[in-house]
């Protein structure tokens, strides 16, 4: 699923979802053929192939098509909207840009930084906001600005207001890379991009505070980690991608998160990934990852 | 952990638990040597190097066993009742005898009876017993009695009464392969020998009844099978095994659950084989598995 | 991947391949159109973007295909053969016929005989054919007809010979489930329909026999099984599918074999069954498995 | 296996190896009891029953155990050398010194520091030398000492003497991390510490350069990577750790060494965790991994 990972001149994504129905597929297709565009890639599913939902993801390429991409909208909005469908359509030689917020726990955050320095993220990463600071030194290294944001006490409205206003007009997504705050309501009804959790058990086991301490008085025999949409039901948001790893009676709880911090940053990669690359459609609380 | 799997004649295997102390170790083998056995295999476990709960688990040859169990037994009672010490000697040459219970699915029963004719299970099978007669033409292929006993209605006393008088005195553990009628406490209280389930999920995901659906419904992108000893509290007692797949957003329901069979006859099976091998320690809600 | 396994009436699978050009997805997409298919599901893979062979399989619906078959073949003859692409259509409803050959290991014969009882494997089989008769009551009670063709001594044409009769006109496809005797180039040659076969370890690792012992000599920490395509080159042919399970010092060959049939069976289960599905196409000395 | 892997005072690590008797375990055991040691693991096991090799690993906690250090090797010695047996007791409080060699990837390399600074890895890191400078300033940022030393041309005479000097009395062992020269027989001759490499693919498949070109060749479904002691045949050294990773055909060469890196980076750091812990027992071309 990783393929083309960087950002490609003169490619486009186009995402279709709505009612299902006879055609849709060759409807699309002829589209981006009479638009001079070449499918590279094409992804498609209905959830029931009698009155269910219709999910499509087409990478193509197209010389201009930055210059095309308006008369291509027009074309969708013509040829689409009367079936009842909706579409977006993403230039993929702009990167999305990330922005990430972390506690004190430096294991994902490293590795997304890591990665992106590999050219293995097709983002930019214009800030990342800490409740804490001792992790600012290592995110500065990687030239990425640090902003300090406390929370502290049970009104986190000030430190919330500070931060959407970093983010706002800034950021394209937000990922939570172990940031310890419960985020309110308000936050995510203003915040206006999507933001994505990496949740340390495999939910829905063990929902809430504290995952491997729970597991380890349950006597599990595999810990897991879940990334997913972060709504406003705490850890019951969509979920992107989930893993595990085998552990024994030996282990402690402590043993357990340490353990449990490996899957958690391959996991929250894995969902940043793809993500950015829009193989990832929301529907009610599932998620179709293409 | 699957070595040795044959019945071995003259080999013994020792449990032992208790309070943690200096020099337990040491103790029981001295023990084993100065009674003529020779390790095979010694395992050991601390939940806690301060006032912690000691658990070991040692094989061991010795040739003419049978006859020398006895004063082995003495010696253990002498050597280690002083240290509050509790254990277990059992004779490796004498095959567990193990009751099937089965609803309809096929799955785990088939899986058990091939793997106990492949030799790979040290156990005998004295019978199955079913609430459904769709599987007695298999059981019986397999040289295996097969005994029918309905258990239709709410009041399920006479059901259990019939299933007690089969089992008391003719078997050593009972595993629950995918029967689907809940055991009542009295049953439990009952029935005097370790009862091994099958839960199709990852507990404690899922508790309860259809946890296919329900998974499906969470859209996860993994779905597990536990393999536990039954207690009172349903779906809550101490789990032996576990393991998991990978699905996706393509998946149906009823797929999940197609794909999850493949999960529960493995784990199932690899329980059984490690309570078979008195591999299996229960303490409290736990299991050590060695 | 194993989604809608049960032969489905009036769905048919197209398998498209040639060289890469523009609009190729576009063109087929409205060939389907317009012959009233409705596109299940669509798969497509360009192996390089500029200059590259393309491969596409699409599942539709058709009311009626049965009837409509030779019209869609002479549209499909008209539309692709100008642009130099080679096709293949298959009726859905029509599960392939599937011959397996066995010597004395009986887990994945087994294993093939209980999924396709279960419906998980879109196929019939006609026979099974073993140099050995300790298969014979197993398989037949399966309600398969079993033919015994002794194969001793360094010549195997009198056999070969007999085996291609039973083969010749009766069979889609054969399975070598754990066959021991080295097929020649000539039966190959003369059999005319593909043969998949379980070769017991993560090819190209221990090539050849006895790959269990050579795996315990080499002190692996893994072990493997790969399913593939039989060509002329012993253990060279294109790969469908490899798994792999972990073993430690302890294990002995022999455990390393019965750990290893556990494997072998998984992976022989999914590559027949994607075979079935017209799944898998073949492309030099690859396999693109959709 | 990865408890306690912090450095701890007082605790002492005893191996013991050479031909199985009777009476060993208890005989170790014994010793350790009567030098007022207390054992937190213990793990053994022989190769064969009928005169097989025996290896056992003890774990135990002594206070003062460096003060007692020379009277328990006495007794070691008194001990197991009229038993044949060969013994090495290390002090748990001393970290192992661990020089890494690399040479431009450095996805090796930032994983062993990174879990270093977790305190996640019992050894100190006195250097790291690379024939390149490109990884100079990230092994800096983590207080690490980097030396460049390049090795060009078909000589590498000077190049070996230069990191011999740098190497001795000051490590305990050398982490090739990537390093992509081939050390010459009289360099490991003379380096007197192991030597433990990370090859990017499942050997014995791909022995050699360039496995993933070969893995992609050959249209593997699964990449692999070892980490193995060094030794004079070139990738035939005892073999510490496995693992592996699923690919497509959709996956380039390119595809497989980005996947491949994360397998690589996960099996080097638990191979360089065991051995930094003494789990690991060299045993002709094998390893026991307690």
């Amino acid at each position: 699923m990783s393929l083309h990972i960087q950002p490609m001149s003169d490619q486009a994504c186009l995402i279709v979802h709505g009612p299902d129905q006879p055609g849709i597929v060759a409807a699309v297709t002829a589209l981006i053929t009479r638009n001079k565009g070449n499918i590279v890639t094409l992804d498609q599913y209905t959830d029931d192939p009698v009155g269910g939902a219709f999910f499509q993801r087409v990478v193509f390429q197209r010389p201009d098509f930055a210059v095309a991409m308006p008369d291509i909208e027009a074309d969708l909005d013509k040829t689409l909207s009367p079936l009842g469908l909706e579409w977006t359509l993403t230039d993929q030689s702009i990167p999305k840009r990330m922005a990430i917020m972390v506690s004190t726990s430096d294991h994902c955050l490293l590795e997304l930084l890591w990665r992106h320095r590999r050219g293995e993220l097709p983002v930019t990463i214009p800030m990342v906001i800490s409740n804490h600071t001792n992790t600012a030194e290592d995110v500065r290294s990687f030239g990425v600005p640090f902003f300090h944001v406390p929370s502290q006490g049970p009104d986190k409205s000030a430190a919330e207001a500070e931060i959407l206003k970093l983010l706002q007009g800034n950021v394209d997504f937000v990922v939570l890379a172990r940031y310890m705050q419960i985020l309110s309501d308000d936050f995510l009804a203003k915040v206006g991009v999507p933001v994505i959790n990496i949740h340390h058990s495999f939910l829905p086991a063990f929902i809430g505070a504290a995952p491997y301490r729970k597991a380890h008085e349950r006597g599990v025999k595999l810990i897991g980690a879940t990334s997913h949409y972060v709504t406003k039901d705490l850890d019951e948001g969509p979920i992107i991608e989930q893993d595990v790893a085998r552990v024994t009676h030996a282990h402690s709880a402590a043993d357990l998160a340490k353990r449990g911090a490996y899957v958690e940053r391959a996991v929250l990669s894995r969902a940043v990934e793809w993500h950015a690359q829009d193989r990832v459609i929301r529907h009610g609380n599932h998620t179709i990852v293409f």
